[in-house]
């Protein structure tokens, strides 16, 4: 880890060790299949119950209430689809935000072409949703609001008691679903609490496995399965469990939930270093995550920079940042986050995001604006368009 | 190992050390995301396609024909309702056995409820569909044949070429969807030679890792994904790849593969050693397994004896078996795949399925004959019930 700085741990996380060794011993000595009558099922299926109670109590809620899935993706439309399949007389007006990660705006869109009307909610200029234009959209027949609780291009976090108290007043019936990815084992989160319905985990966002990921869903919501099988997780989600990654994913919650404020106020402070940095510096940027972002995410725009020629620079210098969502990054788009905060084109062709984790070290964000400080002059657009004149 | 005999390979093997090392390595070393554009992405992304363009050279296919999901489930699911989604024009009839695996069967059922016509082919006492019947149930609406190549219960292998043959005389307009769960990595796939458009693979069977599969789709045929997101997988599914487990997939499909003829030529002598030692005995039995089943799987019914009794005292002894499908053994269904096969109710509430796997040995097969020898005189329903009317 010391030959490099990777900052993008919104992307994905290196696994915690302990998970990789306990996923290891899992693998080697509890290889059953947890729906097998036997010793070795029973005790798979043990493992697995174990990882629920953990992840259940993290959350204040029931395990009864918890599903393992493949993923966040998995979750996210598992929660959207499943929830409107099961309940189709909840209406067929359904809301969301512009900034929503591809795994929840891609699924309003498909309900688009189902006949689903989708009213997509604007952000400010810190990417948060504007209340009053919610409290202008809920209908009596609004079946669900899916919500991003922290952005996962800027960190942005959104006032869910006030989404909720706003749902409460208007449709008590209407459903929200939390997208909680960016969100889990960096803040405390309590969905039952909250007026939170269906809540998505990821589990390689917090140093656990990828591959496994989990939905919450509050006692008395009914979903319906994306897939079918021999319904396991409670008819909701068939196929083998797997048991390995399931264990690595409660360790890594369990681990990470036990040093949550530690590692934020590290976080916290790592990123103002960036920051500061930066601002005595002389390189033209625009800080685009708000102050009160959840500090593991630092949005940046670097003026007369293209984004993708700055991060191959860093790249040469092993510090690994990314462009924007990974999860989108290969297909080229501009970022449709950054757009709904009405952020110029210009400055988002600049955009960098600076993702952190506690593994990053201030050692590290030192030589991080030292390279910036050395790359963004040599890479200028109108300093190297001049040169070109030139020759 | 030693300590204990391994008999229900067929639900889930144990995962070869050298994957669970690979795996171990990718998670400390190659943790990227391969959707970011960084080194750390782009070796992920690397090693994804390594082991696409393994998985595709084992079946003689394009590495551009295979998709990972997250298990043979959802690799059924997604093969069935995604080709349907995505060729409404092909008509509303479908095809399947009685005895396919729930993750296929759900899926069937699910289609009636939305309106298709579903014809179930029925099985001879061998638990092959007759070629007859699917002739006359093959329509000039019929979209798609879904066929467990070989059945998880029994090993019965069904004919493909003739399958194939009959829908080319047809309907060559007609898709088969290939389960091949339970075939692959025991006897060679070559699916486009074989007139297969769909084939499901899953590694957990394989001595790989669970919570990782992969679908075929012969090129030219679209499938529609199950869900949305950052659309990995040539759009298809959804999700970070699961790096790790997906190494570890291709390495377990690679070492199976190198010893395939070796590890069937075991397979078939240790199902006959079984057999006979069985033959051999007074225990009354019947095998329901085919003589030219897979021999990795042997479903051998007990006369007078209760299969989950059964099972229960063989785990006493650190000998696991099934009583059927793990998949669907929580919940105490009677196997369809039996009944289907018409074998008595008497002979089903006895059924033993033994499956194997290269790492069992003679000796856990001596040890395994000689267990039920002892056991079932105990065991047997009328010695017991004669005992409970002395006292």
């Amino acid at each position: 880890m010391a030959s490099e700085i990777y900052l993008d741990n919104s992307a994905t996380t290196r696994q915690y060790d302990e998970v990789t060794s306990l996923m290891a011993d899992v693998a080697a000595n509890n290889y059953g299949n947890p729906s097998s009558l036997h010793t070795r099922g029973i005790e798979a299926e043990r493992i697995v119950s174990g990882a629920r109670e953990t992840i259940a109590a993290l959350l204040g809620a029931q395990p009864s209430e918890i599903y393992f899935t493949s993923g966040g993706t998995e979750s996210n439309n598992l929660a959207v689809i499943g929830y409107l399949d099961a309940n189709p007389r909840k209406g067929r007006h359904v809301i969301t935000t512009r900034i929503e990660h591809p795994s929840v705006l891609e699924v309003f869109r498909h309900l688009e072409s189902k006949g689903y009307k989708v009213d997509y909610l604007d952000v400010d200029g810190n990417g948060r949703i504007i209340p009053g234009q919610l409290e202008e959209k809920i209908r009596p027949d609004t079946a669900l609001i899916g919500i991003i609780l922290v952005n996962n291009e800027t960190g942005t976090m959104q006032d869910i008691s006030r989404i909720a108290a706003i749902r409460d007043a208007l449709n008590p019936q209407t459903v929200i679903h939390a997208d909680a990815v960016q969100a889990f084992g960096k803040i405390k989160l309590t969905p039952a609490r909250s007026g939170i319905g269906l809540m998505s985990l990821s589990s390689h966002k917090i140093h656990g496995p990828k591959g496994v990921g989990a939905l919450y869903v509050s006692k008395g919501i009914r979903i319906n399965p994306l897939f079918y099988g021999g319904g396991q997780e409670g008819l909701i989600r068939s196929g083998t469990e797997n048991v390995p990654g399931i264990a690595g994913f409660g360790l890594a919650a369990r681990m990470t939930a036990e040093r949550t404020q530690e590692n934020l106020l590290k976080a916290a402070r790592l990123k103002q270093m960036l920051i500061d940095g930066l601002a005595s510096s002389d390189i033209e940027h625009r800080v685009n995550s708000p102050g009160d972002a959840l500090p593991y995410i630092i949005n940046i725009s670097f003026k007369n920079v293209r984004a993708e020629v700055l991060l191959h620079h860093l790249e040469q210098r092993r510090i690994f940042v990314s462009t924007g969502s990974a999860c989108s990054s290969n297909k080229k788009n501009r970022s449709h986050v950054l757009a709904a905060m009405n952020i110029s084109q210009e400055w988002i062709d600049g955009a960098i995001r600076f993702s952190l984790s506690h593994q990053n070290t201030e050692e590290e964000m030192r030589l991080t604006t030292d390279a910036l400080k050395d790359i963004i002059p040599v890479i200028n657009i109108r300093k190297k368009s001049r040169a070109g004149r030139n020759i």
